[in-house]
């Protein structure tokens, strides 16, 4: 699946994930008077009001991108029926033809680790069937556990062909309370030259070590999450792990800018897919693309996405 | 309803949850086949065994316990049918008068975190009317994206008067590769003395700060998860969050023992409620229990609680 996600972000010369996180007040009016009218306004009137506005983003700009990445607490907030929204989410994502990026962030002790891994990119057995759950291509994982909380992920990745990111260096103001914490590394772990380094860079180099195990082409299954707001941090971690992909949420609702972004590459324009959320979902409630109205909101969100697209390809142009 | 976990704990005498995590391995035989002719061997064949195992083993020990604590990736991995049986799960529990502890280790940036923590312990606007999605009693935490990611649970347990538990130290092998490791402090945080400190007491401290925000009767709405397979680190954590309950995994199938449980409680008895799962919920398929069988199995797991209990009361009996 990583061979698929690099061979469509060449294709696409798009290095661009849409993050399809609907909240309620992105979901234009007449999609929710639609929802509500037909359901109520209950949890299943609200899942089909964010399914419906989905479906008209994906339709908009499918041609356009390598990958959607739908973020599952924005579903799991209306619970069961906002979780049959995001299963019919990733379906219609991958009948488009797009990867697609659970973002889950989950990670629990080996034992429970499994039953997430085998629960969104893998099969469980029920009697003698094997059957499949959410079925991502990719999803997010929390490192906070240690290596067997990670490890069942990769072994459903080496069966499945599929991947996973995980969080080394989140995008969010507080990250670097844990993240950025100073650690003291023991000498003997440096064969005898001790370099007291901070947490991100530790997990960094695990991501490192676990991605070698599981190698696609060029790049390794075991990717990375690392936010477009910590863009020094970024060059760092892009040489601790040369072969990760890096995953960028953070780029402009949350203030990455194109020009930050240029560190989190290979110098071919490769290793890293930027995400954008509601930037590009929510366009048509910005100032610049006040002009497709609500109505049209799909068709501010395609220009959006193109802005994007010239925005990245004009930064790693323009780099030294 | 720290409140009403801190009394009904003394109400039963039983510092004790168990952990519903259904592995269809556990499920007995005659509970599968009849939910697969019902719905084939399909998720929500599976979903149905796990429902009906759970509702048995509910209807045996609701009476001798405080709590329960569902770990939500065990139904997840069913997708949505799996989902479906944790909310019928959490409801009847919570029918059963029983606290509800959600063990769904989220966390994420700030924007998301309120998803999951209004989605699982508060309401959602949807039009004009609020909506209640999974709603336990109380949920784990992941601290891994710092205050930010933690701060909207807070902010839903103030109003909702629900609770968290942080990770803080997890009872997995490899809990330490993140966790133990020792941070240098600097000395301006400590008013000119830097102490260098392990991961897991600088997220203690975090614990025991966000809580002092969130007090109840005599302990705070905010509380953390430290494993019982750690005890030298419990007796750390216990003084370093005097009113943090603390949520003790670990015991039993995991290898920690009754007499590693004294560091996690205060002199009274209370401060700490401990998890087990398998030792209970599959309790017919040890040793010790065998003679139930598999058609008993509920049986089982009722001496497993009065077994337990007891294990503990005489640990805490017997420390100086």
């Amino acid at each position: 699946m990583i061979n698929k996600l690099v061979d469509k972000i060449k294709k696409t010369e798009a290095p661009i994930v849409v993050g399809l996180d609907p909240t309620m007040k992105f979901v234009p009016e007449h999609i929710q008077k639609k929802a509500y009218a037909e359901y109520g306004e209950t949890m299943k009137g609200a899942a089909e009001a964010i399914w419906q506005y989905n479906k008209v983003i994906v339709d908009s700009i499918y041609d356009l991108i390598p990958a959607v990445k739908p973020q599952i607490a924005m579903y799991e907030q209306f619970g069961i029926e906002g979780l049959i929204a995001f299963q019919k989410t990733v379906d219609y994502c991958k009948q488009k033809d797009l990867v697609v990026i659970g973002d889950i962030k989950r990670g629990d002790i080996g034992s429970t680790s499994e039953a997430y891994a085998v629960g969104h990119l893998g099969q469980v057995k029920v009697g003698s069937t094997m059957c499949r759950g959410f079925d991502e291509d990719f999803v997010t994982v929390n490192p906070y556990l240690g290596s067997d909380g990670v490890r069942p992920f990769i072994k459903v990745c080496q069966e499945e062909k599929k991947g996973i990111f995980v969080l080394v260096k989140t995008s969010n103001p507080s990250s670097g309370e844990l993240q950025d914490r100073v650690v003291r590394t023991e000498a003997a772990e440096d064969g005898g030259q001790g370099t007291d380094r901070p947490v991100y860079e530790i997990v960094g180099e695990q991501v490192a070590a676990w991605g070698a195990e599981c190698m696609g082409e060029s790049y390794s299954y075991i990717g990375a999450v690392v936010g477009a707001t910590y863009p020094e941090q970024g060059r760092i971690l892009r040489d601790i792990m040369p072969k990760a992909y890096i995953l960028v949420p953070g780029y402009g609702a949350q203030g990455g800018k194109g020009a930050d972004l240029v560190h989190f590459f290979d110098r071919d324009g490769l290793g890293a897919i930027v995400n954008s959320s509601r930037g590009i979902i929510a366009a048509y409630q910005q100032e610049q693309y006040a002009k497709y109205g609500a109505e049209n909101f799909a068709d501010a969100s395609r220009a959006a996405v193109l802005a994007m697209k010239e925005d990245i390809a004009q930064a790693l142009a323009g780099r030294a």
